[in-house]
C-alpha cells in the first residue's frame, strides 16, 4: 500500500498558507473564541468571529474557509450556523463541522445533523463526537474525548456520505477522505504532546486551522492532513520547552508560528490507515 | 480551639480530584470562560460551559459540580442559570453561586436573590459581594472587593441560611461552614500573591475550581478549603518565577498543575477563624 | 510647528492613572474580553464587561469610562451598546467607539452610524474601519487593516464632526483632536511591534486603555496619546524578550505593567502631523 499524503503535501500547504493569508469565518464558542484566533494568525492565517444571524451569511460567502463549532450555542448563534453553512455550501466557500459534546447532548444533535445537509467539506471531532455524529451510538463526555480514535474510523468513513474528508483526533489522529480516483483512502498523523488535552480549546483551535487550509490546499484531504500534521509538530516542539499546561500554550502558539514547510515535511509522522480492514473499497 | 482542618484534609482532596478527575459544568461569564476552564484542567479536573437553556439542566444533572457565576448574565444565560441551579438542586449535585458584582447592579442581584431557594452548596464572591448578597449592605466597585474579607465574615454566616458553606475572598480568604457535628465554624487560608488581583478571572476561575473539588470531597467546607489553598499555594509558587502580570498568569496554571497533595499539606496556611467573636456559637 | 503634546503629557497621563485606578466599563466582543480586561489591569486600571440591556445603562453612568467595541454583536448586545452610550452621553462619562468590522459589515455599519449621534469622546479604529466609518468610502478585510494609517487622516478629521479625538492604529498610529484653543491638530506615535498584530486583541485593548486614560487625562486628546504611546512603548519592550506571538502576548502584559511614567516620558516617539497638507486649518 503506497502512502495517500507525502511530507512534500504538507509543506506545499503550509507554503500556500502563509504565502496567501487566507480569511476564517469562526463561529465558535466562547471558551476558544480567543485562543483559536491565536492559533490561526500564529499559523499564519487570519480570523474573523462573526456569529450572529445578520452577518453569518454574507460573510461566509467572501471568506476562505467557514468553520461552525456547536461548544457553546445558543438559539442566535444557532441561527447564524445554519445561515453561515447554508451560505458556505451554496458559495462554494469550504467549511468545517466541528461537532462539540454531539451524542450527550440532544438539543445541538439534532442542530449538528441538521448542518449535514449543508455539505461541510470537513466533519473535525474527537472520537465520541464523530461516532454519535455518525449514528453508531457512543457517549460523550462533556468536550472530553473518551474513545480510541482508531475506533472512530468506521464512523468516519460512514460521515463521507455528507462531507469530503473527516478526521477524529486523539493521542494518534486519524482522517478519511478521497484519492484523486474517489476511492476513499485513510491516513493516520502520530506526535502531539500529553499537554495538549490539558489546554483548554487546542482541538477547537485545530477546526480553525482546518479551515484555513481548506482554503489554499488543492484538495481537503490534504488541507486536513496539514493542519493536523502542523498542530502535532508544534505541540511536540512546544512540549520540550513547557514545565506545564500554562507554558505549553505559549510556547504552542511560538512553535505554531515557527515551524516552516521544511520542518512541517521533516517532522510530520503520517501513513497510511488500511481502510481494507473497516470493510472499505473491498 | 482546635484547628476545624487540617492538611492532611486537603491534600486527601486534592489526591481525590486527581484520582476521580471531575466534571464541572460551568456556566460562567465571557471573560473567564477561557482561563476558567484553564485552571480547572490544570489543577487535575475537567470542565465544560454550557450556558444555554436548552442543555443546562440536563447537564447539571450528571455533572460532578456545577458552577453559576453572575459576571455577565444576559436573559438567555439567566435562565439557563435557574435551570441549572435547580436541576443541580434536584439531582444532588454540588453547585456553586458566584455572585459577581451584586451589590451595585440591580437586575443581576435580584436574580442571585432568587437563585438562593435552590440552595446552593457554596456561595463564593469577594468581600462586598458576600455582605451585599447577604443584605448586610455594603456597596460593590465592579468586580473588585473594596472591603476586607475579615469583615464579611458575618454576612458569610448570615448566607449560611442558604448555603452549606461560604467563602469571601482576599489577601487573607476567609470560609464559613459547618463541622460534623453542625456547629458553624470558620476558618482563614492566607497566601496567594498580589499579583492575583492583577490578572483577571483569578476569582471567577477558583469558583470553578471550588464546584470540582464539591464533587470529591467528604463535606462542602473540606471542598472549599482545598480550592482556597490550592490557589493560594500556586500562586505562591507562580509569583516567585514571574516578572509580571503575563507571566504570573501562565506561571500559575503551571503552578496548579504541579502542587502535589504533599505540597499542599505542606504550604497550606490555615487556620481556625474564632466565630464567638461574630456571635455565633455562643 | 510645534510639538502638540510632549512626553510629560502622556507621564502625567500615566501617574494619574496609576494614582487613581479608573474604572473601565467595557462592552466589547467575545474574543477580546479576556485580553482586554488583563491589559487594562496591567496598565493599572480596573474593568467590569457589563453587556446586557438591563445593566448597561446604569454603569455607564458611574464608570470612569466606557468602551463600545462591535467586534461580535448581536441584537442583545446591540441594544446595550446603544443604552450604553446614551448614559455615557447623557452623564458626561467620556466614551469610547471602537467601529470593528465596519465598512465591510453593513448590520454594524448601521449601527456605528446610529451610535455616533452620543458624540464619542474618541473613535479608535484601524484604518480602513475610520476610513469606512467617515463615509469616504473603503473597504474592511475582516478584523485586519488593509489601508495605511497616514491615509486615514482626512477621514479622522471628518470624524472629528463627530467626535472629540480620532486614531487610526497601524505600523504608525496617526491621532487628531483640537488644541486648547479649538484649532485641529494632528499627532503621529511610532513604535510598536510586528508581532501585535500576531496577537488578536492588541488593537481591541487599546480600545479599552483609551478608556481609562480618558477618564484621567486632562483632554481627551492627551488621553488618547497617552494610551497609544503606552502600547507602543510596552510592546517595543515586549518584542525584545519574545520568540513569537505566544511569548509577545505574555511579555506584553509584563511590559505594560512595568512601564513607568519616567520610561513612557523617554521612549514614545511622538510628533505633530502637519494637517494643513489635509486640507485643515488653512
Amino acid at each position: 500500500m503506497t502512502t495517500v499524503l507525502t511530507g512534500d503535501d504538507l509543506a506545499g500547504a503550509l507554503t500556500a498558507l502563509r504565502a496567501r493569508v487566507p480569511l476564517v469565518h469562526s463561529l465558535t464558542n466562547v471558551v476558544s473564541a480567543n485562543f483559536l484566533t491565536n492559533v490561526v494568525l500564529a499559523a499564519g492565517a487570519s480570523n474573523a468571529h462573526i456569529d450572529n444571524a445578520h452577518e453569518a451569511a454574507g460573510f461566509a460567502r467572501i471568506a476562505g474557509g467557514v468553520l461552525v463549532n456547536l461548544g457553546t450555542p445558543d438559539d442566535g448563534t444557532a441561527a447564524a450556523f445554519t445561515l453561515a453553512a447554508e451560505a458556505a455550501h451554496d458559495a462554494g466557500t469550504p467549511w468545517v463541522l466541528d461537532p462539540v459534546g454531539v451524542g450527550g447532548l440532544p438539543w445541538r444533535s439534532a442542530l449538528a445533523v441538521d448542518l449535514l445537509k449543508f455539505r461541510p467539506t470537513v466533519v473535525r471531532g474527537n472520537a465520541s463526537e464523530i461516532i454519535a455524529l455518525a449514528g453508531l451510538g457512543g457517549a460523550t463526555r462533556g468536550v472530553d474525548s473518551s474513545d480510541d480514535p482508531a475506533a472512530a474510523v468506521p464512523a468516519a468513513v460512514a460521515l463521507l456520505e455528507h462531507a469530503t474528508a473527516v478526521s477524529a483526533s486523539g493521542p494518534v489522529d486519524h482522517l478519511v477522505g478521497r484519492d484523486p480516483d474517489g476511492a476513499i483512502v485513510g491516513v493516520r498523523i502520530a506526535g502531539g504532546s500529553d499537554l495538549l488535552p490539558r489546554v483548554t480549546s487546542t482541538g477547537c483551535s485545530l477546526g480553525g486551522l482546518v479551515a484555513a487550509y481548506l482554503a489554499v490546499a488543492p484538495t481537503p484531504l490534504v488541507g486536513l492532513a496539514a493542519a493536523h500534521a502542523h498542530v502535532a509538530v508544534a505541540s511536540e516542539i512546544a512540549a520540550e520547552k513547557s514545565s506545564g499546561p500554562g507554558s505549553f500554550a505559549v510556547e504552542y502558539l511560538d512553535a505554531l508560528s515557527a515551524v516552516d514547510p521544511a520542518t512541517l515535511a521533516e517532522r510530520a509522522r503520517i501513513e497510511s490507515v488500511d481502510l481494507v480492514g473497516e470493510g472499505v473499497n473491498r
